[in-house]
């Protein structure tokens, strides 16, 4: 019985100082998403896997827990993700012609680890913007997960840029290269260069060229002129290029990158896809990006565009919250110390009573003043050290 | 493919207006919370049964779903009540010897509703005292239960009072009686006084004759003077109702009821017990009690005491969420509306822009205002009616 209190691997309790700095977190960026009209929508813990899975994807459905419905005798799946959730309440229950901008917050949960530093139980906070197929829409969620980044804190940021659209129109054209798109996708991911050069041999050549220069278009807003001179000059390809210059020039960010031959994410998305980084850690930040096919399942494709963060690693990247001021009290069923009590309390102070014989400890506050009898009175005393 | 967003039974989305709310509800609870001096802690969402299910007894257990850890091939379960896994908290990761004040709030999750009103999911918010073995920290416990339902904005709240310590002091004694418990709590819990009177008829007489009184025992604080005549005075039974005699008198409450048959929540509970009603709804808005064994299976038995409630039921009685004002924008972007734009949104207002093309809708808020142009100038113009 000794091992009751051990937790499964890669879950883990958030303790006093710790859940209080997330809860204020998760205040301060929702109260940001709102400022810029965005409305909060609370999607349920688990779903049928039909709904729950709908345009995720194999990845999704490998991290995501199964359950049978005792109810029903169907399988449910627990969230792994709530974008999909958000563009069903999008889609059916909230069902607006005109533009809708939601956001949520919330535990996910994912049967492995996505790496050995990551959660089970990530905390997932994000926004989207349902209705609109426009730049403006990207730009608008570009500058909203920047600005959510640089409240909470976050300095020195790096914004990576990439575009779904990209590869899809390379190959739109080439029906060899179409064929092969599985292959060529893993090849890029892992940017293996002997396999790229194989697997396009049959390709036609202007195709071939491109492909093989994609893993070298990563740099600065310059790269985009480079990438004008490789890559063949198509509709789609032309509008990439060009939505992922309009985003690098809005961009308030330190720094911006784009990397034409990043694919994370690309099963997913439809547009341009981004990623805020912090110097010193591998994992993204954030992530958002355009997903216009998802609401097709539930029989109702709108435009779609939005991000995401952990709300776990983004605190641990902050200082430790800072420690509210409080008021010690002795214990005593004193009428008078029990009004005044009351009356700091109702002023919005933190009062912390002993209980008779014991006295309280705590970690999210630093007691500066105690209360202490003068005469038939109780005031507040300043406390030195404690 | 077209019922792919039907939600199972007793799970449901939470829109715009109503998680508003909630989320409101959320803070200015959580906050009434903090300035008692209570400390946030977020359990996980999932743990091995061993620990989850520990000293729950078996009703928790068949509200318990289920799951394989594929990291380790053990079972466990996803919590279904916070309160062990806050009692574990407290056992092992903060581990003081003070008296410690923990906090909570989040989803849990049951295989099948309570009943035909309620949800799978219900939102579980609420605060511990561990440490204090004595009626001061009930008290304090039954004053914020209190306290955060005014806050919330519920009158006319009736609180029932029971003890959990009564039928155990009263069987104590009776070697017959005690033998049959079981028998006994499933007579008393459905008031059966036929199956009562022929169970009871082997006791001692003076065991009868309380058992056989307990129902009626229900009605105000006068009902314990009566229970003091009727009920043998063994130290156990003094105790329970001096005891509930001290919670009715300080309890700030429009009415305080007392039950003496009360066992919802015998088998988890030690000491008083207790559950706040309003008028018309038969399920307690809140409740509470001691449970003092809790921390036993953890290697560190703690006296303990704490309420619950649930964060969708108490936001399902209360009126709508007040839409907050906001300000209209057209899409442009001319620089000087996106710094206008800007300074708003700095100064704390909700600025909603429409896209290009694309008129936003809305909910949550209503704008009272739009920014219009007057010749260079972006002025805020009063909208008299949407």
């Amino acid at each position: 019985m000794s091992n009751n209190w051990l937790l499964p691997e890669f879950i883990a309790d958030v303790l006093p100082a710790e859940a209080r700095k997330m809860e204020e977190l998760r205040r301060l960026i929702l109260d940001k998403f709102r400022i810029y009209g965005y409305e909060l929508v609370m999607p349920p813990m688990l779903e049928y896997v039909e709904s729950l899975l709908t345009g995720t994807g194999q990845d999704t459905d490998l991290f995501t827990f199964k359950l049978v419905d005792q109810l029903s005798g169907r399988t449910m799946g627990l969230r792994a993700d709530m974008t999909t959730q958000v563009a069903r309440i999008d889609a059916h229950l909230i069902n607006r012609a005109t533009v809708t901008r939601l956001c949520y917050a919330g535990s996910v949960l994912h049967t492995r680890p996505a790496g050995l530093q990551s959660t089970r139980e990530p905390f997932q906070i994000g926004a989207e913007i349902y209705g609109h197929g426009g730049l403006e829409a990207d730009a608008e969620i570009q500058a909203l997960a920047l600005a959510s980044l640089k409240a909470a804190g976050i300095s020195g940021m790096s914004l990576n840029l990439s575009h779904a659209g990209l590869l899809r129109s390379l190959v739109a054209d080439d029906p060899v290269a179409k064929g092969n798109a599985p292959a060529l996708f893993d090849l890029l991911e892992t940017k293996d260069m002997p396999g790229l050069d194989e697997l396009t041999a049959r390709f036609h050549p202007l195709t071939r060229r491109a492909l093989m220069a994609l893993p070298d278009l990563y740099g600065d807003i310059n790269i985009l002129k480079e990438a004008k001179k490789v890559l063949p000059s198509n509709a789609g390809i032309t509008l990439a290029l060009n939505d992922l210059e309009y985003l690098a020039r809005v961009a308030d960010c330190e720094r911006v990158t784009i990397d034409l031959a990043d694919l994370n994410g690309y099963h997913y998305h439809s547009g341009m896809m981004f990623a805020a980084f912090v110097p010193g850690l591998p994992n993204a930040l954030a992530r958002g990006g355009r997903y216009d096919h998802v609401g097709e399942a539930f029989g109702r494709s709108r435009p779609a565009t939005g991000f995401s963060m952990d709300l776990r690693e983004l605190s641990r990247l902050l200082p430790p919250a800072k420690k509210r001021p409080a008021i010690h009290a002795p214990w005593s069923d004193n009428v008078l110390l029990c009004e005044k009590i009351r009356q700091l309390r109702n002023a919005g102070e933190v009062v912390i009573c002993d209980l008779p014989g014991s006295r309280a400890g705590y970690d999210e506050f630093i007691c500066d003043r105690e209360l202490v009898a003068d005469g038939d009175n109780w005031i507040l005393k300043t406390v030195d050290k404690e």
